[in-house]
């Protein structure tokens, strides 16, 4: 029996966030606005919902594997972005799916594919549903839509103790494949906050990144070769450590975001469970003295697995909201050597640049307590907020982009004073943004920015994307990317066609009329038809 | 005065090996064979061609950037091939380009497609000519050619030495760099073989290989952003350190061997100039424990700069046929970092599988002495000795693949009696196959295979293409890659058509359609119209 997510939020139906962790979060936030408490929206139930009728009738050969159920088709009408919880309290469901199809395996994808040919349904890939994007949401103007979740194709089929690596199928959430890999001494190791409820495929399909601060950033670097089910058929490339045979079959397919076909299996690469660690908290005095050894430390070829830079009021509980300094979690792992001299030099460059390590640093499991260790806790926990939230009207959401590292802090100052104004001349308060490099390069950082602000709760949904947008649109005009690792889906659209070059967009769309040339496969996502 | 490129073979016209380098190595060969010496046809000389008359006129205002005369389209007419250098001394040259372009600028370049397209030329873009795989050469059955030659886009245009990335033409040669870059921290590094005659817009265009054995092993991981001139006008990717936003524009030009554009300026990433160095050369009683200690240690995380495993009597002078030890070149760099900790696991692990360091490990500078120093001699002067090979009928040539860990020794022992016997069944004697890994990944490795033997200076040719196809036939058959880092071309295509997935083939097409509807780039190269 498979655990039952929450249709309307992030997790599962049988998990919330406890009272000793709402209770302080909620007072905190009601004493910086000077209210005294919040008007809060009942999470919705099912039974508030009466969706649309479906508009297509499920053959009989595909019924044991295509659901129409209400709960079924809700849980996969929005993906977990703020402004999916939103519509959610508000009851807003006009557009679910007409059906949800569970293939058992490629010929079952296949199969699917036909019927949605057949009978003239948009057809949409679906991971785990994490999206923050828009990426999986049928839209107003399909006639009917069929999504194809692949959670069934789930397996482990093979692991490659030699070369470290595994062939896996594309519907796997990312526990079970540790799970799977108990047994043996390898590891994936891609990791994000969204890691419990997204699956492999989800993450190539979107450019996922992980656990890895450094070389290993995206989901890019994992793939050895892909299958994958198209309308036209299905293409497997081929193993290989390297090669240079013509443009890269993978990257054709990674990010595609489900407009080529359904990635169904991939050969990814592992790595020994690491045995040493070395982990430090270094404390900055301000960001950009963090930045500036972030930058050196990535342009010394030490490669720490973590190397996140935080502002210490959003990372460490307790911090006034006046304090500016800044905490970088380290850390190197390795399943080969003591890492003394990495730490030690990387330590070295900290102090360079005014970073002093917490008492903690040198202990083995210092990332599981002080600083490192309250922020883990935090991220991990981070993505149940969100609910209660929306719950309350209050504004909390994130965006992510990358900068290289001449115009980091003039583009940093500018989208921040963007995105204040922007919240107080929304909300008719003041907000607050905070940021951190989630991944960093020797180019540049990942900047992810975190804001916070009070809605109007007859507005909220308004209000909430006109905040979103309209930052998003401030990092692409100021030159960085729209997504760094949250995926274009249809909520970056405008923002990504002024960020890719337009003749690229037309070579993508040659792509896809060869292998979807009927348009079936998320139609509006990444391109127009 | 740019200096002049020997038409018919590897290197300058001012410049060839000396009497000290080809006495010992004829006699070496004669010896093997047991000959007496070898009937040494003379390099061709220009005046000995009789070339096809253009089959078009040049327009007036394209005249001052574009040639006819019988040497540039000589020079142009083939790669650098021991295929490409044998029908050069067979003065055997069909097909010229009916002229070549030199343009000053993109917009020169847009007005020579703009001119291909309006006579029905086709336009082959070619970077310093060094292509082995007939990348740049016009076929038979082409109407009219019209190459064009980047190498006077040629200049370093700016250096960001905070980002540590350079924005840098296409046409520029490979020590143009490092020369642009003498009075900046900074350095690019991606030397190979070719480097001295290749161009960055040809390494992009054809995913090149470089001086890092591990991580940066290709010049995709170089790219920063890219300009194109594209048939339909021209496109540029944003410059990011790093970005999930769609499949990688980047990507789609990377490897596209000039069937989609002509790259004219990319930005790439750099790095400081190392200070610190500690290399080693390694002995292994065989290439087997070689390749294991080579496994374990790219699957430590260890990163060497260099990590090519030689067998010995490939690579060191005065070696003996019959010895089958190996020599791995080790070398740690770093700008930032002494390296002994580095240095000392990876000896750790090349003693964990029977490898001892030559005396001359410790010292700051072995990769210019012994084994290592040797090595890297040849390396440099290997393709001077190309035309004398010919010159004498000798067969020497190379081929590369990749093969992951879990099949590599079955691969190497199966495609190594292949050669042998196809070598032994052409030319009827015993030929020299030997192996080197050129690059390493942790789920496997580069094979680079050179192969020797004599040929029948009557069927020369035909010979040297039997074997030389039927070998990289059987490394696709066996699962590797057609090239690891030579690139697809002409030589490859029906090789790489087994490799590459159908479905891709059309979706590359599809791509093409929109960028160069016409089909005027380098048409058969890795697709057909």
């Amino acid at each position: 029996m498979r655990r039952q997510k929450k249709f309307y939020a992030w997790g599962y139906a049988d998990e919330d966030l406890t009272a000793d962790e709402i209770g302080p979060w909620e007072r905190e936030i009601a004493a910086r606005y000077g209210i005294s408490g919040f008007e809060v929206t009942p999470p919705p139930r099912e039974e508030e919902f009466t969706l649309r009728k479906p508009r297509l009738d499920v053959p009989t050969a595909l019924q044991p594997i295509v659901r129409q159920d209400r709960l079924t088709r809700l849980e996969h009408s929005y993906g977990k972005a703020g402004f999916d919880a939103t519509r959610m309290f508000l009851r807003e469901v006009p557009n679910p799916p007409d059906a949800v199809a569970f293939p058992e395996n490629e010929a079952d994808v296949a199969r699917v594919l036909e019927w949605c040919d057949r009978v003239g349904a948009v057809a949409i890939p679906y991971g785990g549903g994490s999206s923050v994007v828009k990426g999986i949401e049928p839209q107003a103007t399909f006639d009917k839509v069929v999504t194809i979740s692949l959670r069934h194709m789930d397996r482990v089929l093979e692991v490659d103790t030699v070369s470290e690596a595994a062939r896996i199928q594309g519907g796997i959430y990312g526990p079970a494949i540790e799970d799977a890999l108990r047994d043996s001494p390898l590891t994936m190791r891609h990791y994000m906050q969204a890691y419990r409820c997204s699956t492999l495929g989800g993450w190539i399909a979107t450019r996922s990144g992980g656990h890895y601060a450094t070389l290993y950033t995206h989901i890019d670097d994992f793939v050895e070769s892909l299958r994958v089910v198209t309308p036209q058929g299905t293409l497997e490339t081929r193993r290989l450590p390297g090669s240079g045979a013509g443009p890269s079959p993978d990257r054709m397919f990674i990010g595609s975001e489900g407009i080529l076909g359904l990635i169904t299996e991939a050969w990814v690469r592992l790595r020994k469970k690491p045995t040493f660690r070395a982990a430090a908290s270094v404390r900055f005095p301000d960001f950009f003295a963090g930045a500036d050894a972030v930058r050196a430390i990535t342009q010394a070829g030490l490669y720490p697995a973590n190397c996140r830079l935080l502002e210490a009021r959003e990372a460490v509980p307790g911090t006034a909201w006046s304090d500016t300094s800044a905490v970088l979690v380290l850390a190197f792992e390795s399943a080969d050597h003591p890492l003394d001299a990495w730490m030690k030099r990387a330590l070295e460059i900290c102090a360079d640049y005014r970073g002093r390590p917490d008492a903690s640093a040198d202990e083995e499991n210092s990332h599981r307590s002080g600083a490192a260790g309250a922020w883990r806790n935090k991220f991990i926990r981070a993505p149940h907020y969100s609910e209660h939230a929306v719950a309350r009207g209050i504004l909390s959401s994130t965006f992510e982009t990358s900068m290289t590292w001449d115009r980091f802090r003039e583009f940093h100052a500018a989208v921040t004073a963007f995105t204040q104004a922007k919240i107080r001349e929304v909300t008719g308060r003041e907000g607050s943004i905070t940021c951190r490099f989630t991944h960093v390069y020797p180019d540049g950082p990942c900047l992810y920015f975190t804001f916070g602000g009070l809605l109007d709760k007859r507005r909220q949904l308004e209000q909430f994307m006109e905040v979103l947008s309209s930052c998003t649109a401030e990092t692409v005009a100021r030159g960085g990317t729209t997504t760094h690792h949250h995926a274009v889906g249809r909520f970056h659209r405008p923002f990504y066609d002024k960020q890719r070059p337009e003749l690229f967009a037309r070579a993508l769309r040659g792509a896809k009329r060869e292998l979807d040339p009927k348009g079936l496969l998320n139609p509006g996502v990444l391109i127009d038809p």
